[in-house]
């Protein structure tokens, strides 16, 4: 094999210019690398006939590579101008595996291979004279422009294995082996797997943005959890070991396979492996597909299977032994790692893992590379598990690559975790968390564990229902044009106004309208037990979701189609305390059950305007309240008949010929049952409805104590 | 006779407890007045019947003018609370003549007349009681609390005009004589009328908000006309003059009348005046209908029609004469009051006219009271003229009575002048405007005028559509919270970067998306030549009109059904010197037509996400521009399917996989053409949707400069 591989620089240290030498050669070897990958194929035919129908055909990965570089450089002000206009408008955007049901009809008409070679010359020297010239400074932070160097070779990295996946689903007669891409020669008859016992603990996942090695944005942030002791198998599922479950006619029995799985099955056809290949010549029947050749069946190398199949394979399993059997969650996998006591791959020796193309151009036994008790905890092939990809607390997207992880944030990605053969870089990290969608293949197998504990997925989802997201940011998100958060401040004029004028009670109060609940996690700083009611059920589980999680994550939109994405938190504004004094329920102010009674205050902002029966509302609030509590009602009365009907409306018209306004309404409901005892004062509120655009309103406070 | 019926008094002097004591005795004999007034009535059964289906039965009006003073004075703070809220809400409203086709369905059930007697007893005492007791300076102004009691009385004053007519309209059983009622008795043949030249001249009409006299709101403000020289029929058209109409079969005549007319006719199966009573017995076949009795038909009194009889009589005249027949104009009619020089009813003497209840309870002939050359300039009967009601510039609503007269400003009210044998105090005043629907009948009838100068009418309605509306207030009405008027800002801006950066030439400018016009003529305090161009007619007409009439009016929403009146005035803005030389051209941005094409600065403020093709705009702009000549866009990029399709958005997506900004965009599309010489800056805007809810926006700005 070649000299080894370099790994991810840290980019920390004293010496800057050193340091641009190791980032120099780091991008050299990278993108010469990458070049020598392509060498595999065997004609020019064979960049322009697709591997698979979901995604373009490898010309398309040969020139990428290298636009992304430019187009990242461009964003982050390292270079003013583009090398090839033409071409990077072809090479800048990838076909997303989305749906095994989305085809591609997209028709390009795709440069030679020789004015790529020749596209990709030029962009290397581009490359290099940044890399050359650039002033930059020690460490290397996130937001520095030099990241982008990184970020541009850490993603020639990835499609370095992305690449070799397709080569590898390539047709045989577009492939030739090469001597730089020699697979591993070893193989025999599968080991038997056994059970391991792992003791629980409590994992710490995330990283800092302070950390001085290069990271994609999922990392960063924070995750806890306690996990429960578990099982897990010695070794990674063999291609011996799930040869069983093909034998028994798994692929054809739909017990083993969820909705989705079945789905996919029938769509692809698929009654085996897909690297296997079916060989009546073989001595078993089967052979592997590798990089450029297919082999006798290796069994006791690792089987590589998509997340369906390894989940198929887990149910059956569960079958015939009538364990517990499925995959590891990501908690469980990082557990394990720990157990084990694995570190990353060392700068200056081999890994000890079949890892970062230290070894061979392939995967290799399973019983090679022991890891404490287990083997291949790291390297070989990536792991499923039956996490969905997440953002931890404090996901942040990167400035000038917003959309590397955001859109898997759709529990339909899950993560693979431990890389293979050839996960290189950042991709060879233990804290790196790549995802792909569940039917889709990559050099990865699966460890299967043995548990009682329910899976838990976390919520990955960005909020993305603009009525919601717009309420999530006016309760929680940044202020405009100076105006104070308004639910805090309306929190805070109840509480003051109860400390002037109510019955002194601080036992219940109710926030009633709460929408996506801001007002009542701050009432609950004063108040024991406060509950937030909203006609919405969607607005609710923002609420909901704050109290239980402590985050909330939504995208909002900038400028057309172009969103930003946001995430917020009850510890950065203080309530993290708050939230267990709060209860969210649905319900309708006008129709509310008896046992929402007993409070020492009432919060309605914003609310009587959109009710269907105000008076109603009205009517019957004073019941609710402790004799001498506070009733505050905050409004613009703005009646419109999509909320409440005209005949609905209590004020805003003219009541025999004279203006009757809403105030004189409110005084004439509840004149009889309640005193003004502030107000009317008016409060502002700004909702953002674009970057650009917002609706900023004035609310008339006025605040009511229910007569003895 | 009685003693004589009180004036409207000065409000001004020295004396404050005098003037309260001559304001009891307005109030008292008014009051009194009123009630002798239903002594007319026979029996409590004319209470209830309606004397015509488009009002209330008099039962209403024995209430109303007493609730009135109740709900004035509580909305001035005069007092606190109701006499008796059922009846009070009950005679709040009265049923407008809106039109002759609007019937009233509501069902009331009436308090007895006993009732309302009582009422009124109660009412007479706590008026007397504010009128003693409340403290008040001199002069009294139109924002003073006290001017609620001059508003009572007067108000009473019009309804002891209103309700004569409904009991003149009222069956004859209904009815009694009344010793304090009786009509003239004088009667004879009618005189031949002739024509009398009347010079041209200015006139100079409404009164400043200082005068010390008692006014409705229509009589405020100024305006100005220049009145060509005419001839005016020396008398009131008499029912003699009337006849020959009559009898030539102008009724049934379709040419005399005009489309309203007609309907009207056809409605009302009209083939005489409607105070005619045709009688067999008398000795001409004709009667005429008083207050209490029918009399034999006095020829030489004024004929009394509605605004659409009088015109027909007119036309009919026309053609029996061939010259151009006419009702007068409201400045006709002041340019003839003020060429024979009539002063207002004196405080100490009997008018010299039939006004005021000095003389009948009825008209008299047309040929008693002379003024100068003609007759009954005032007093006898109203005269209908041809122009609809309007608001003077600088027209402002009464805050306690906001609809006094805005809801007839709709081109459908015509004006009557002079005053009847009834109209007293503020009615009797020349200055005083009163005006119907054009089918309603008042002790009403007309003089007709003898001219060539066409009729052209006063816009009188508000805009009350809500977008041009709302646009009108964002260009030429207040700041909110702070932020400066848009559309000047960027003219501001425009002309500022234009001195910086621009050609050197101010001979035209273009203001594209112009809307309301603001921009317009700011612009042109600087450019000789500015063409505002908009797609909406709609706006240009709000530009147009200030152009030409110096100022427009519209009303805003409040809350809810709440809406206030605005006139805005170029004047006042320092623009009236600007308005030469604005033009306003309908058209679109996308397909504008090439004669608009050499200017020196082209401002297009939030334009470009509001076309179907921007692009198609942007491409073709530069050749608009001289050369070095300066394009200002303005945009907040709120890019909507709703206006601009997908395809055609300039910005605000993913493009080649990276976020592409509307500015992105520009720099693209005008690159070639322009260079970017100042922004991107921020400019603020500020849209008032409601008295509290408002859009808040920041327009991104930049300026490009034509390539030579």
């Amino acid at each position: 094999m070649h000299t080894r591989f370099p790994r991810t620089p840290v980019l920390a240290g004293n010496d800057v210019e050193a340091k641009r030498a190791e980032l120099l050669h780091y991008f050299h070897a990278t993108f010469d690398r990458y070049e020598s990958l392509f060498e595999l194929l065997s004609c020019d035919e064979a960049y322009y006939r697709k591997p698979i129908t979901l995604r373009h055909p490898l010309i398309f990965y040969f020139g990428h590579t290298a636009t992304f570089f430019i187009n990242k450089f461009l964003l982050a002000g390292l270079i003013d101008k583009r090398i090839d206009p033409r071409l990077e408008s072809m090479f800048a955007v990838g076909v997303d595996e989305m749906s095994w049901d989305d085809l591609d009809d997209a028709r390009y008409d795709w440069p030679t291979v020789a004015e790529v070679r020749a596209y990709r010359n030029k962009a290397r020297v581009v490359i290099d004279g940044v890399i050359r010239n650039t002033p930059f400074a020690l460490p290397i932070g996130w937001n520095d422009p030099f990241w982008a160097v990184l970020m541009g070779i850490e993603h020639d990295r990835i499609h370095l294995e992305t690449s070799s996946v397709l080569i590898r689903q390539h047709a045989l007669a577009y492939v030739r082996p090469h001597p730089d891409w020699q697979p591993c020669r070893d193989s025999g008859p599968a080991p038997a797997n056994s059970l391991v016992d792992i003791p629980g603990g409590r994992v710490l996942l995330g990283r800092a943005f302070t950390d001085p090695v290069y990271g994609w944005d999922n990392e960063y942030g924070r995750h806890q959890a306690e996990v429960s002791a578990f099982q897990a198998s010695r070794h990674l599922v063999s291609n011996g070991e799930f040869r069983a479950f093909v034998d028994a006619g798994g692929y054809a029995d739909d017990r083993y396979w969820d909705e989705e799985g079945a789905a996919w099955k029938r769509f692809a056809q698929a009654s085996h492996p897909t690297f296997w290949v079916p060989d009546a010549t073989a001595p078993d029947g089967w052979k592997l597909r590798l990089l450029a050749e297919e082999v006798p069946m290796p069994w006791d190398w690792p089987v590589e299977t998509n997340c369906l199949e390894a989940r198929a394979f887990c149910r059956w399993k569960s079958a015939e032994t009538g364990l517990p059997v499925r995959l590891p969650t990501e908690d469980e996998w990082n557990r394990l790692h720990e157990h084990v006591g694995l570190g990353d791959v060392p700068h200056d020796a081999p890994a000890a893992a079949n890892l970062h193309l230290d070894h061979w151009a392939s995967s290799c036994p399973v019983n090679r590379f022991a890891h404490g008790e287990l083997f291949d905890v790291v390297g070989n092939v990536w792991q499923w598990c039956e996490t969905p990809t997440y953002p931890f607390d404090g996901f942040a997207v990167h400035p000038i690559y917003d959309d590397f992880t955001s859109p898997t944030f759709d529990e339909r990605h899950n993560l693979i975790k431990g890389g293979s053969w050839i996960s290189t870089g950042n991709e060879s990290r233990h804290v790196s968390r790549y995802a792909f969608r569940r039917h889709f293949f990559q050099h990865a197998g699966f460890r299967y564990v043995v548990t009682h504990t329910p899976v838990t997925n976390p919520v990955s989802a960005y909020e993305t229902d603009a009525m919601v997201s717009q309420y999530a940011e006016f309760h929680y998100g940044d202020a405009a044009f100076g105006v104070p958060n308004f639910p805090q401040a309306m929190a805070q004029l109840a509480i003051d106004a109860h400390r002037r004028h109510g019955n002194g009670g601080e036992a219940r109060a109710l926030d009633l309208g709460c929408a996506t609940g801001r007002a009542s996690f701050e009432l609950a700083r004063v108040f024991a037990k406060v509950i937030g009611i909203d006609f919405s059920a969607r607005f609710i589980q923002v609420g909901i979701r704050m109290a239980e999680t402590g985050a909330i994550r939504y995208t909002l939109p900038e400028e057309g189609e172009l969103v930003s994405y946001h995430e917020r938190r009850l510890d950065s504004l203080g309530l993290a305390e708050s939230a267990g004094r709060v209860e969210f329920w649905q319900g309708d102010a006008c129709n509310l059950k008896d046992i929402f009674s007993g409070f020492d205050l009432i919060l309605a902002a914003n609310l009587i305007d959109r009710l269907y029966a105000p008076r109603r509302f009205l009517d019957a609030v004073a019941a609710r309240l402790n004799p001498g509590g506070l009733l505050v009602l905050a409004s613009p009365y703005t009646w419109l008949e999509e909320f409440t009907k005209r005949s609905e409306w209590i004020g805003g018209f003219k009541k025999d010929g004279e203006s009757y306004t809403t105030l004189d309404g409110l005084k004439d409901i509840l004149g009889d049952r309640f005193t003004l005892v502030e107000g009317p004062v008016a409060v502002p509120f700004v909702i953002r409805e674009t970057r650009r655009k917002h609706q900023h309103t004035l609310s008339e406070v006025t605040v009511w104590k229910r007569k003895p």
